[in-house]
């Protein structure tokens, strides 16, 4: 077979906004599995605001990618060759690495998927590491009640729309932010959320006729300026899921720097008891996966669960398409179909 | 018996650091107790930061005091009369109410306490509501671990000094940062802390060379400057025990507003998932008091738990003392001897 594999990387580290030139397109052989690996054809392609962070130099919680190498990623597809037991070509999985055609890697970090469950790509979406994030998150901070409110921002994102979602079968008012009042339509009409706010609108404005009664839990996926609005509207013992502050990536010092940009003075945290913590999924979420999809996959049965994706065709759009989620110009979870 | 009641009232909401004159010392009879009350004589009255907020009008987590009203607050003393079942006069008791020599309080809200097991005054501090914040917000957010570096605002004051010691007896390295020389050499020759640094001087030097390693576990009294040089320093899953901010109590707009200056950019919180949390120990302290006085009591026989008092002569002088307790003038839990 005359395929080749093709593979976009890091060529050079972005100053502020990456650019399409900080990547390059590569055509190589396509390589072989060892004994305990797998070779998979990419199907899709997830492209996550994770991946900012990889590209800095500076260290995060997770190793830089180095310049040269592959763009880091998760792809969902089908098993080409195998040399591990459990795994045969044709078995679609997700679980490929990287931002190209073709991955070998080892069986242990490949979840086989079933594609009559549901569509190939969700598994890297609602079924995959960004539902996952929300589940986990909600479980372990969010904690949400019913009658609470709940306020999500990039709500019409991978992670949002997921967390919105389970707010409402939680039993929570679910106020939805985001840009644009396509978005915003989408948020409430096929999501299901009671608002969705313009953050290129009066937030605050917004925010007052939408929960005057104040906010338990905030999903924050944003920063800046839409964190600022959210802070000072929280009821007693509200809680703050940080998840990401999309807002900041992409300041001139890298992801790491974040910015120096002040937050809230956190005074009000001692007074209103308010819990604000951060979490990563890989740290502890991956052993509860079959827990979590066996619930979505319930949810999804029930057409209690919805997602809407935005796919790209082709693997040399990747770089373009990210640049633009970093931008959120992109509505629905954001994946490529791997050609 | 021709005592009177001496008696300390709110007669007006101060404007930023509290005067003389917003307090008025009055002399009213003494009050007689009704079925199920009884008549403390008070033996000490605790001073405590929190006060400052219930003299602002703002709702905060309590009540602001009426004007008018006696000024709230926690005694230790004798019980005079009694018409409750389990109280007789003799009883040396904690759990009077209120800046006054007398209070009439329900035997519900009072603690039998026995004075060969600790002083009188102990049990305001080191074994009263100062010592229990202690414990609960370290079991419940601060969660020390062996080996971890813990840092300690207001580290010679009632809580700080018992923060500190509960941390080296869980095994952490524990750093105070207090005002002054003096404090300084308490926290580490007495309470055994293991460095103490003066926020006088240049803090983030200090800091760089006290704990290089980063800090897991900062405990929050002060906020301002002190919070700032300290946030960027927490290692991955650090978590800040939001206790107080004594520093932004004064505003001009009373303790409810917190000051308009911002605080630390969150960003952080994500990367290294950081867990920032506020409590109050009335919310869920007051039940683990049992639990929390046997332990206490178990360390001070075993002579590691030690305790300084600030002791102030005298009902009169409580408006001047508390005004200094404001400006970090005191030198270990600040009490005042009710005359």
């Amino acid at each position: 077979m005359a395929e080749t594999n093709l593979q976009v990387l890091l060529r050079r580290r972005p100053k502020g906004e990456p650019v399409p030139e900080d990547f390059e397109i590569v055509e190589t052989p396509v390589p072989e599995p060892k004994e305990g690996e797998v070779l998979v054809r990419a199907g899709y392609l997830s492209l996550d605001p994770y991946m900012r962070g990889r590209m800095a130099e500076a260290k995060s919680y997770a190793k830089p990618v180095e310049l040269g190498a592959v763009m880091e990623g998760r792809t969902a597809g089908e098993v080409v060759a195998s040399r591990a037991p459990g795994f045969a070509p044709g078995d679609t999985v997700a679980g490929g690495y990287g931002w190209q055609r073709f991955s070998v890697v080892k069986a242990a970090g490949l979840i086989k998927v079933d594609s009559q469950e549901a569509p190939l790509s969700a598994n890297l979406g609602v079924l995959g590491m960004p539902g996952l994030t929300a589940w986990v998150g909600l479980e372990d901070i969010g904690t949400p009640k019913p009658g609470e409110t709940m306020v999500v921002s990039a709500a019409s994102g991978a992670v949002g729309q997921v967390v919105g979602q389970i707010g409402k079968l939680r039993g929570c008012k679910v106020i939805g932010i985001a840009g644009g009042p396509e978005k915003c339509r989408y948020v409430t009409e096929e999501l299901g959320f009671d608002a969705c706010l313009d953050h290129r609108g009066d937030l605050d404005a917004q925010l007052d006729a939408a929960c005057p009664e104040g906010i338990d839990v905030y999903w924050e996926n944003v920063g800046g300026a839409v964190q600022a609005a959210v802070f000072p509207r929280f009821r007693d013992f509200g809680r703050m899921v940080m998840c990401g502050v999309i807002s900041q990536y992409n300041v001139a010092e890298g992801a790491d720097s974040f910015g120096g940009a002040p937050g809230p003075n956190l005074g009000p945290v001692v007074r209103k008891r308010l819990r604000i913590q951060g979490f990563i999924v890989s740290d502890n979420g991956w052993p509860r996966y079959p827990a979590f999809r066996k619930q979505m996959l319930g949810w999804m049965a029930e057409g209690r669960m919805v997602w809407k994706e935005d796919v790209v065709q082709g693997l040399r759009n990747a770089p373009q398409a990210f640049i633009g989620l970093l931008k959120g110009r992109n509505f629905g979870k954001l994946v490529v179909q791997v050609d």
